[in-house]
């Protein structure tokens, strides 16, 4: 069995980045720029007055000077003249400021009458003018990879940059099999239960970034489940969950080397989530997660939420661990390493009574990851540790 | 002029919590649960085998005792008889244990010949059974409201939950005002820039749980903003961006009066942002944002956010304020509360150089508005400040 680190690496091998694609800007936010992309104009394109005043010459300003007003610069439509000299042009904020003004007395400071105005207060030595390009001038870079924020989009629309090249979306396609599972909604028979590790995995992985194929429950057949990878096709990772144990009714090892699986690893030192295997199917990855619905979880945490950040392109592939100091003590663990169900808070860090790997009630109320190494001792109450947030 | 805590309270004010609606299970993630939701069923439903085994009678479990195999329990199938003295049946993680055992021997530590089975091994004294109803029962309850992560979808997929009751999504109308705007993708005329601020306030809102309608660009005339106004009606949440300051161009003040805004405030002593105005808009609360972009993005941080997250009943409205460092002195503030655009990395904090609010390229690259009261005096490197993240 291999390390938690070495099988993250073994399944980095069987991804790769993937190709960008052009979407629109109003879409572009929480998308990884994949090219650089450049401004296409200055901005501001002018000189722009960042006030609502009037355009002089700053030779002229000082107490009590007097201008006439000769015309108006708005936004969006300029005065079309030559400030001369004891001339003022009434300016407005993000108007271009006229040829010869070079100082935007702000309104609050003069007092106008008909076309004259006189400067009442100190008018300062801040001209209120914006240079031309101030902000960016054409050729400015956004450099990719880049994880894309609303600041950025905005930054984007003002470079006038409508589509964005950005990273495609992983398409995950996700395999529940199972002969006694069923689909929320469904009325279940008295030996069956409700496949929930496709739509928790779902929401994971899309809030990632990725876009999931849920697929349709593969029995414990071989030709249900040769129909399931069939339906898989195009998908940059599939992901079954079950049968991957070593019960006579886990055939995805089986069927998965029949319709040609290139095997990575099998199984990992870890808990919970022993039985996990993954390798190269055609062009895509396959990773089989235990179905363990709490196991299946921490995989989609550990494994595959760092293969589809991995293929967005994105550096951090995995949240950094935090650190906090326990308020309930730990026992001994055993040989593999373990990652605890835990509650996180000001206090402290305290692990979940209950760390059976079929309890999804106790792992909605974590927050936490809580790592232990191999064989890591007793833990008391104080001790600092270590934790990966999942909220 | 009120502070930025009395214009929340006051925008608060103009905004209700939403009604429910009801969504499918596959698209809960991320959207608050409106209304406390019930299992309909008991997880496990019967009482599992958590292993691979065989299923006897834990008195007769002993190293070297004997069994007869008298058939096979698979996950989503059971044995339908009883398991008499000396019996076992063949079971696998997840099925039902049949009436009569209540011990299942891992196949670990057995050893299999025809029909008879011998333990071989100490079997210990976990029975490897989970308890019917151990995850949760009927009637187990998931409290609204509550913001659902993954791992909430999945426990209520388990719990099938199908339909799910969630705040409905605020509507927010979007209006950018001015006759110097176009639409990125449009050839701006020599005197035009790009409408940014509605792409980065729609990514922001977007990605705060808003559903967000971004209305045609409203020119500087009565009528082209009376059009706005018109076509935003049935949103809750109506912003205008620019317009709302003192020049003579500065008509929503007077229009969004005219379509009958009760008006709650005008102007906030904040830096950036202080032209900011509020009211109630028939059924709509209404925001006129300044035109600046650094500004109408700081005020989407501050104010819209808050407001779009009130509505959908998310207790917590602003992430909290985070503390750091200065790695770079900052000058006495004026006396108005500043929200500079700063960088925070492990080393510290620093505020970016240029705070002019038309900055977008400046706004980009900062994660962090750095927060100071009134009249805070100068600050010299190892300060400790605060601040809000915004990335």
């Amino acid at each position: 069995m291999i390390t938690v680190e070495e099988a993250r690496a073994l399944l980095f091998d069987l991804v790769a980045p993937l190709p960008a694609e052009t979407t629109q800007l109003s879409e572009a936010s929480g998308r990884i720029l994949a090219k650089d992309v450049e401004a296409t104009r200055d901005q501001p394109p002018f000189a722009a007055s960042s006030m609502d005043g009037y355009a002089v010459k700053s030779t002229e300003v000082e107490l009590h000077a007097m201008f006439k007003v000769v015309g108006e610069a708005a936004a969006g439509q300029r005065f079309d003249g030559t400030v001369g000299p004891g001339q003022a042009v009434r300016i407005f904020t993000g108007a271009p400021v006229p040829d010869g003004a070079d100082f935007v007395v702000i309104q609050e400071d003069v007092d106008r009458r008909g076309d004259l105005i006189t400067i009442t207060d100190g008018p300062g030595a801040k001209a209120n003018i914006r240079p031309a390009g101030v902000d960016f001038t054409i050729g400015a870079r956004i450099s990719a990879p880049r994880l894309l924020r609303p600041e950025d989009v905005a930054l984007m629309a003002a470079m006038n940059i409508a589509s964005v090249p950005v990273t495609r979306k992983p398409v995950v396609a996700l395999i529940s099999t199972g002969n006694e599972l069923v689909m929320p909604g469904e009325m279940p028979g008295p030996d069956q239960i409700i496949a929930s590790n496709t739509f928790g995995l779902k929401a994971l992985l899309e809030q990632n970034g990725a876009h999931v194929r849920v697929l349709p429950i593969a029995q414990d057949t071989v030709t249900s489940l040769e129909t399931a990878f069939d339906l898989a096709q195009g998908a940059d990772l599939v992901v079954t969950i079950g049968g991957a144990s070593v019960g006579e009714y886990d055939l995805v090892a089986d069927v998965s080397e029949g319709v040609g699986l290139e095997r990575s690893f099998y199984k990992i030192r870890m808990r919970p989530g022993k039985p996990l295997m993954a390798g190269r199917l055609g062009d895509a990855a396959m990773v089989g997660l235990p179905g363990n619905p709490v196991s299946a979880m921490v995989c989609g945490y550990l494994f595959l939420v760092p293969m589809v950040r991995r293929m967005l392109r994105i550096d951090q592939v995995l949240p950094p661990l935090q650190r906090a100091r326990l308020i309930a003590p730990l026992a001994e663990n055993g040989g593999r390493e373990h990652y605890m169900r835990a509650i996180v808070n000001h206090d402290g860090i305290r692990a979940c009574d209950n760390q059976d790997s079929a309890l999804l009630s106790v792992l909605a109320q974590a927050n936490a990851l809580l790592v232990r190494q191999p064989h890591d001792p007793a833990r008391t109450t104080g001790d600092e540790v270590t934790y990966l947030p999942i909220q």
